[in-house]
This record gives structure tokens, C-alpha cells and sequence, in this order.
């Protein structure tokens, strides 16, 4: 997908949301666990149910693996299901790769190409080689971890570089924002920047102004989306800011999807009003 | 597997030679591409073959993932045959993974537990909270990336950092082994270090003197064996070298498995020498 394919589906629905699938077989509705594939079955009932307000759906492959072959196809399954039932939605493989040049081939091949995802998120400290080879398939994403979310961010992203850049030191995450956007272009390259820090957001915008970010941490992890969206929004929408617990986890009733929905549309409508 | 078995197994064959299984289906032999599962066939060879040589086996995930389902069954099946027939051979993930600590803890689950390989390599980026709960489950080690042997290696790794460090600055590679050396022990932490960069193991050893090293690049990325082993060999064997295509693609012929018995050995009996 294009990032002006991306930006209409985003002025089309006024959302900027991505639903995180995060999905765990103890968390999920209990009629579901009868069915063959309950994880998929969880999936399909959730993009069907939230897909008008949500313009990227961003699976953890972490959630998968966990259930060995079978998590794995029913990663697969939703994302062929995504490709033929709403082709229009951006979708991300939330995998964290990043290896050897030819083994980031690899990883490129597994989620770019077999899978068909639009984007994968990667990290990067190995540096340039890790990353290139996911930017080399047509009209797909790296989505590279810039300032995450979590507490153990601030043990090496925020570091101070001994580096001569006025009126501070630049940081770590700094320094993989302003090398890597070489390494690609607005047109296949998005970052992802914690929500929770959203007072890092002006400094991130100072580097990459119309780079779009992946925002996660708004909800369960704690960011307030007004803030993040003052301070994120660039001249174009180049923004997606993602919920998972808070939306697919909404209901464990019969109804799920429908309170699903609601949570859905009420983080969209809030969004609306930016766009 | 403990730190005193694996260094039993070292002493027993003297040997530190991890084996890279890299399964390739447009490098192994022709002849296994009518079996079943050829990725499956492949390395059971391999392992067949080079057990006597080696102490560890090191799948990479790229490699299998690239093949969806069928690869994913494949690395399953490989991580069985090593369990049930050489439960005294240290199995490695070489997964790269790492994520928020609840993400963590689900790919934890998926080859600490499913799969119950003995490690996983973890990338450091999210810093404390995303490796923890690799540390976890009981007598499994968390392979830290350290100093990778790739070209990018340089772009962060080797960052100097604005910290009070005499002679020279930190760089953020001594920053992740100074900081995350407290998060585990040396009886469930080792660390990637990439032997093309073996003027920097004096600098690894003096941060952390005991610990494994998982040295990658001898052979294919072209570090010296014999430089590595004086620099980083501690004062008890705490040293896992891998090589993956000089020994598992040295030959493509129906004998393929001598010919790699034969790499393997060669290594070995230059890591005899030392121990």
C-alpha cells in the first residue's frame, strides 16, 4: 500500500486507528474456544465488527508463536482474510525482526511476500544491513522501533551520545531516527514512538517532521491521545495510533464484537475531530 | 541445560562448535527436495552427521518462517529430534526477538516451552523489561545481542556515549553489557559477539570476564578462530563458536553429511588445541 492510498482511507473513514490483534486464547470470549480455529475465529469477528473505524489492523506475532504451528496458521488466515475482505486496510506484522542482511531477507520474504502484510515492524540495533532488506519489496513498510513505550526504554534509547548537538546531547533514539531515514524514505519507512512519552514527541517530529509514527501505548499502556495527536500530527495525516486490550477486550459476552465496536468508534470519533 | 553441563560437554569433546543450521531449500542437496519435508530431512543429516564435533545447535527462525506453516512444523520437528536424541547438545533459538515484558513473555512461552529449546538470542533495544521474562523459566538461558559482526554493527553499536568513562567513552554495546549483566546471571545470560570485531573481546572480557559469548562470523564472515579463542576464552571453557554454511553447505552431494562431519571436525580439533 502507498502512503497516499494510506492518507485517503485515513481522510475517508477520519480515524487514524489501528486495532492491535493481540489475541490470547485465555482472554478471548469462552463460546469460542469450541470452535476449530478460535483464534481466527476471534480475529474475523473483530475486524468485522470494528473495520469501519479502523484503517490498520497490527497482529502480534508474539500472541502466535506461542501457540507453535497452529498460531501460526491462524496468523496466516487473518491476514489472508484481511487481504480479501478489506484489502483497503493497512496491515502490520508487530514481529520485532531484525538480523543479518541475508537473513532479514528472510524475515522479508516471510512477512512481505508469503504473508503479504504491508509492513513489519523491525528494531534496530544491528544497524543498516538489518533493515534494508525489508524496504526492498514494492510498496511495503519497515516500521522501525524509534522510542518504545515501555519502562525498559529508558535503559539504552534515551542515552546520551557523546556527540556534538546543540543545546543538548542528542539520545540514542535520536541518533536511530536521524541515520535510518536515509535508509528509506516517507514513502516506506514509519517509526514507532510511545505514546507515554509524548513529551518526546516534539523531538521526534524535529527529525522525521512527515515520517508517519505508530503510536502505540494508548489505553492499557496509559498515553493521552489528544496530547499525542497536538504533537504528532504533521501537515498530512501521518499518524496511527493503535489500542488493542482496550478495544478487542472490551466484552467477553456474545455481543464482544459489538462493544468492540464501540470502543472502536469511540477512540475514532475522538480522532475525528483532528482530521 | 546448566552452565556446569554445557561446560562438561565442552571438556567431554572438546569442543565449543555450535553448528548453524541456516536450511536453505535452494542450497541443500537436490536429491532431498522429494522427500516430505526436506528443511526436517536436511537437518537431521546434518545433525546425525556432526554431533560427535559439536555441543550446540543453532536454528535460525528467518530461515524457517520464509516457509510459513511448513517451516515453522520443520523447526519444530528439528528442536524434537535434537531433544529426544541428543538431550546432552545445547539447543539455540536464534530468534532476535524482543518486545514489551507481556510480548516477551509470550515468545518465552513459544521456544522456551513449546519448543523447549535451552535459548533464545534477544535483541536489546526495550532494554529491561522486554528480556526479563526470557530469564524466567527455569535453567533456560537469554542470548543477548552484544556486538553484532554485521557492516550496521557500527551505526549504533559503537556509539560513544556522554558518560564518565576513563580511558575513553563508553560505547552503547559496553552500555547493554554493563547494564543488562544485572538483570541475570552468568548461570542464564550469554552474549552475541561478533568475531570480525575480536580486537574488541578484550573490551567485552573486561565488562563481563565469565559470562558465555556466542561468537557468529568464524568462516563465512570471516573471523579468526584463533584470535577469538585467545581473547575470549575465560577461566573456564565459557566460549560457543558457531559456523553455519562452511560446515552444513560444504558439500551438495548425496554424501553430503561426511563432508560436513568433516568441516565440523576440522574446527573441532582446532578448538582442542585450546581447551
Amino acid at each position: 500500500m502507498t502512503r497516499q492510498e494510506l492518507q485517503e482511507q485515513i481522510r475517508l473513514k477520519k480515524s487514524m486507528l489501528c486495532v492491535g490483534l493481540d489475541t490470547d486464547l485465555d482472554k478471548i470470549p469462552k463460546h469460542l474456544l469450541d470452535t476449530e480455529d478460535p483464534v481466527f475465529e476471534f480475529n474475523k469477528a473483530i475486524i468485522d465488527a470494528t473495520h469501519p473505524y479502523t484503517v490498520a489492523y497490527k497482529p502480534n506475532t508474539a500472541f502466535y508463536e506461542a501457540y507453535g504451528v497452529k498460531g501460526w496458521q491462524s496468523l496466516e488466515k487473518t491476514v489472508q482474510y484481511l487481504k480479501k475482505h478489506h484489502p483497503d486496510i493497512f496491515t502490520i506484522a508487530d514481529a520485532k525482526r531484525g538480523d543479518i542482511g541475508n537473513t532479514s531477507l528472510r524475515y522479508a520474504k516471510a512477512f512481505l511476500e508469503t504473508m503479504d502484510f504491508d509492513s513489519i515492524t523491525v528494531a534496530p540495533y544491528m544497524g543498516s544491513d538489518s533493515v534494508k532488506p525489508f524496504l526492498e519489496p514494492r510498496n511495503k513498510w519497515v516500521i522501525l522501533l524509534g522510542l518504545t513505550s515501555n519502562p525498559g526504554a529508558t535503559d539504552f534509547q534515551t542515552a546520551a551520545l557523546n556527540t556534538y548537538h546543540k543545546p543538548e546531547p542528542e539520545m540514542l533514539y535520536q541518533r536511530v531516527l536521524r541515520i535510518s531515514r536515509e535508509w528509506g524514505s516517507e514513502d516506506n519507512m514509519m517509526y514507532v514512538v510511545g505514546a507515554t512519552q509524548s513529551e518526546y514527541l516534539k523531538k521526534v517530529r524535529a527529525v522525521i517532521p512527515e515520517h508517519f509514527l505508530l503510536i502505540p501505548g494508548v489505553g492499557a499502556q496509559g498515553g493521552n491521545m489528544q496530547e499525542v495527536i497536538e504533537n504528532g500530527l504533521g501537515s498530512s495525516p501521518n499518524l496511527l495510533i493503535n489500542s488493542s486490550r482496550g478495544i478487542i477486550y472490551a466484552s467477553q459476552e456474545q455481543n464482544f464484537g459489538e462493544v468492540a465496536a464501540r470502543a472502536a468508534s469511540t477512540l475514532q470519533q475522538e480522532m475525528a475531530r483532528f482530521l
